[in-house]
């Protein structure tokens, strides 16, 4: 891949013009930090992403991990070299406490430096994206000697992380997970269970594989109150930090997907006696926090995957804008509408409208998605640093943002993707392009880490009616400052904010009705339309901040964020329209189908 | 792959309840037949395609074709045994004249026939596919030697068919083609040119390959004006059938793509040198008609092929959805939502409201686009056989429809196959089910035989304008004709009635409005919208056509057909809105917009 995968012209906007994140360094946990050591951090994930993970992305898809006879997991050399350099760098540790070794990057900083990485190469970032989050899950609720001995070889880059929750037969639904965890009594628990879809869930890539595994403690609440959360790593760890025994998780297979190939992903078995540490049944665990609370925990970690998530769906989306950019500048084909002379010179493809239409639909879902991305992330610094009520508020905002943060660009910069191949014709469709790999990468992004219709279950189900309805008053009340800012302004800006106000309040009013009416089932049967139609209100209100901060600014980088602010107003905003209908009309469509119709 | 991959009952209904093709019988060519003769080939191709196609679906993915050091292609064996059996069969030759050799079948069961092995296996139909279209072409304008020396031993199985169009350089855009003819004074002419894209364009799958060459002869007009067709076979045919000399047509290279990976895809050299038949340079080719008027003639396949991109697009949906609705009925997740004890034991999958939601949008995008295909392809039937006025009409009524039941389904049923994966969750992106590469073999359709861009172009630059807007007119009273009968129905059908009248009357005005600017590029520049209005206009109209036909009967089938109708209006037909809103203000978002801005 020759173009670049993400863009730091956009990046720079989005950081410093916009969110203002150079302010976060008055605060105490990022006072070392500069503008200065922001841009080393970003110049350093571009050039190592460019030249350590881009070069190996299709080699990795093509010769995808496979498992060898002895059992263990075969990569190409290339995705251990490129996560040595990583570690080395000090990224994996990016945004943990100096006290961990860590460089305590605001979260922003720390998603705009993974986002190269992932755009770069999806199946290779997988690995240390899944690390920080487990670490970060550690340092949360684990105890010292837990952090001590998992967290600080996973900053070092030496151990990796996971999270084992899902089962062959237990996917979207947790509560039926049989994975079982007997205590011992010497506070260790002996765990025998299958786990499955667990991505790195087997490698040789570093020392060590800590997974982070939900279990039953037998005589527990059925359902989700009975889960709890155990670290089992693959090898048992001596006091002193060297490797012991070989722990009961065997690899059972490899999953073979469409796309993600790089990525490992695994059924794994603990306990089933391929091997018994000190003689005894059952693989080794050690609780993190308390018995049964193991789902908020991994919360934790889910909410900040769901997160990564999206960053993973809007750098594959952006990579393929930024692919599609070139290709339709520099291929010729056709003449302008208007010319009718055979004998004149073909032009470049971005002259007809139709593609246009494709380039732009692309920029103002990836340059809208990554916006989102980073004020999330920025949310989140604000929920850790800010304190008092602006932490809170910042917590309660992300809080119900976190679906769309997941959804939207998982929907949309898929989407794009679809587009960046449409776009090269039947070049796109071959795999001597890189856009149909983005496109197969990117369509796992609906599925894991909570589905599309999981998130929209958890937008409308929780997180609009939670407090009172108190997150969705805040975020009203945000998207509402924002108009107030934009009417002023007169021009595109306020028509914006006319039609910005309009879809709000009718979204407000849709989720009132759908509660009013007293039948859950009703109120949820839409629930996707639902997610749908406040995901492009959010990225609406999105767009006009951009269109804010580019304001008054002149050139051709702000001109292409007025056109795609434009492009999002006139022609995905309105797609809102229909489904708010659908809502308001309490549709019994999906709950009088019988399953024998089908 | 144990489900079926397509409905027999669902082909039954349009068929024989809603299209009444049985009373094409009555017309002088298809008099030999009977519905025990349309069930006969309707059921000979399930069987066949459940037997001999479907089995190495995946194996002829996962082992796509490769070329060899002495430049054949090798193909797994199972493809070259399916085809001989599908042409011993007779299955290519099912709609030609009885003095081929043929079957006299009307079209429409030729498409339902050949639609069951492109859903059990898109790559290796497309070899009869693209050899029918061949045929067919040179049956109405080759001459009569032309027609026995390369169409009855198509038809026979033992040679194959392409069209070579694109070259590297011209793909959308033909006036741009470079590929020569010279004429060498006997008859004949030497070609020189490069061929890209081409579908079958190699193999040793039979004894011969007839390629279908677009070419310029020095000295024509430019531009599309100047192409003429040609008759290139691959080896010489001797006057006495035998085969003569290799042709000069030489295998540069295979395209690896994303999907549809069966069909061998090519590059081809015309008269490189490679090999010098007669001594002479230049690959021997037979002019097709007249000079220059190769476009017109190419028109001919690319229309007939248009439809058959819609069926493959159909029948890659029409199997995903059967596969998600077995998935859904025996995979069990979670509970209903008014289920609160974890105890109780979960349920199949399609007892969840947004579940249903994905696989009653599949069913209507389906079955809506098997019933808009087949009432299609009665339509080429009665152009062909009606004759008179109804002829004529039904020619006007394809010419308007033919975009649409290329570019709708292409969009739709791709959607479908996305749904279908997320009903199957992380199971679905794997490889060890069929979904993913139903949906990597449908993502071509949208780009070949004219991308979904150059659709859009064709109906609203060309189909709704041409003979003063006749085409559109008759199709609005086709429309108007199927609201009044519904009208009379009450209830359902008459309250669909009021939406498609709405959206038509809206789709003819804005059609006005567009046109009535004075501004081609600003009328072009929503093409793609207006393509997609009237796509889900059409779709809307079959629908409401099925719902008459199912009318006062009952069972599970018929309900399923009220509900997907059902789903349609009120979650599809409603889309249109924006769109049409988008066009109604001739919106220059797209012709404004600097290239130098993205």
């Amino acid at each position: 891949m020759a173009t670049a995968p993400l863009s730091r012209r956009d990046l720079d906007f989005l950081l410093y013009e916009w969110l203002d994140v150079t302010a976060l360094t008055g605060r105490k946990r990022f006072a070392e930090h500069s503008k200065e050591t922001f841009d080393a951090v970003l110049d350093l994930s571009a050039e190592m992403a460019v030249k350590h993970f881009a070069p190996h992305n299709k080699k990795a898809d093509a010769q995808e991990p496979r498992m060898l006879p002895d059992g263990t997991v075969e990569l190409i050399p290339e995705v251990a070299e490129a996560l040595r350099i990583f570690g080395e760098a000090g990224l994996v540790a990016g945004q943990f406490d100096e006290s961990l070794g860590g460089m305590q990057l605001p979260a922003v900083l720390a998603r705009a430096s993974m986002a190269w990485f992932q755009a770069a190469n999806a199946g290779t970032s997988s690995y240390p994206f899944l690390t920080v989050g487990n670490a970060n899950l550690l340092v949360a609720h684990g105890t010292q000697q837990q952090i001590d001995t998992f967290v600080r070889p996973m900053l070092e880059g030496r151990f990796f992380g996971t999270m084992c929750l899902s089962e062959p037969q237990a996917g979207s639904s947790l509560a039926d997970i049989t994975t079982r965890a007997v205590p011992r009594g010497d506070g260790t628990y002996r765990l025998t269970g299958t786990k499955m879809w667990i991505s790195g869930g087997d490698h040789e890539l570093g020392e060590n594989i800590v997974h982070l595994v939900l279990a039953k403690v037998p005589g527990g609440p059925a359902g989700v109150k009975g889960i709890s959360l155990f670290v089992v790593p693959k090898w048992l760890v001596n006091e002193d930090g060297t490797l012991g025994e070989r722990n009961d998780v065997t690899l059972v297979g490899l999953n073979h997907k469409m796309g993600n190939r790089g990525t490992t992903n695994t059924l794994l078995n603990f306990g089933d006696g391929t091997r018994t540490p000190s003689g005894e049944a059952g693989a080794v665990g050690y609780l993190v926090g308390e018995e049964n609370r193991g789902l908020s925990y991994m919360f934790h970690m889910m909410n900040e995957a769901r997160i990564g998530v999206g960053f993973l769906a809007i750098s594959l989306g952006y990579a393929g804008y930024l692919q599609s950019v070139e290709y339709a500048a520099t291929r010729t084909q056709g003449r302008a509408a208007d010319d009718k002379d055979p004998a004149s010179p073909p032009v470049p493809i971005d002259r007809h409208a139709d593609v246009r239409r494709m380039l732009l639909a692309q920029k103002s879902y990836v340059e809208g998605a990554l916006a989102l991305g980073l004020y999330c992330a920025k949310l989140f610094d604000d929920q850790e640093t800010a304190g008092g009520e602006e932490a809170a508020r910042a917590a309660l905002l992300l809080d119900i943002l976190t679906p769309i943060v997941k959804s939207w660009p998982s929907q949309w910069c898929l989407e794009a993707n679809s587009l960046a191949i449409q776009v090269h014709g039947g070049y796109g469709y071959t795999r001597d392009y890189d856009v149909e790999q983005f496109y197969r990468d990117n369509r796992l992004n609906p599925i894991h880490e909570g589905t599309h219709g999981i998130q929209g279950l958890d937008l409308l189900g929780r997180k609009v009616t939670m407090k009172g309805g108190a997150g969705l008053a805040l975020f009203a009340e945000a998207v509402r400052a924002t108009i107030v800012r934009a009417e002023a302004l007169g021009g595109a800006a306020s028509e914006y904010a006319g039609q910005l106000a309009a879809v709000l309040e009718r979204v407000v009013a849709t989720t009132g009705r759908l509660w009013g009416a007293g039948d859950p089932a009703v109120a949820l049967a839409n629930s996707s339309a639902y997610l749908e139609a406040f995901g492009h209100l959010v990225v609406a209100w999105i767009w006009l901040e951009q269109l804010l901060a580019a304001d008054g600014r002149s050139g051709d980088f702000y001109e292409g964020k007025r056109a795609a602010a434009r492009y999002f107003y006139r022609y995905e905003l309105p797609r809102t329209g229909p489904q708010l209908d659908l809502l308001d009309s309490l549709d019994r469509t999906l709950l009088d189908v019988d399953p024998a119709w089908f």
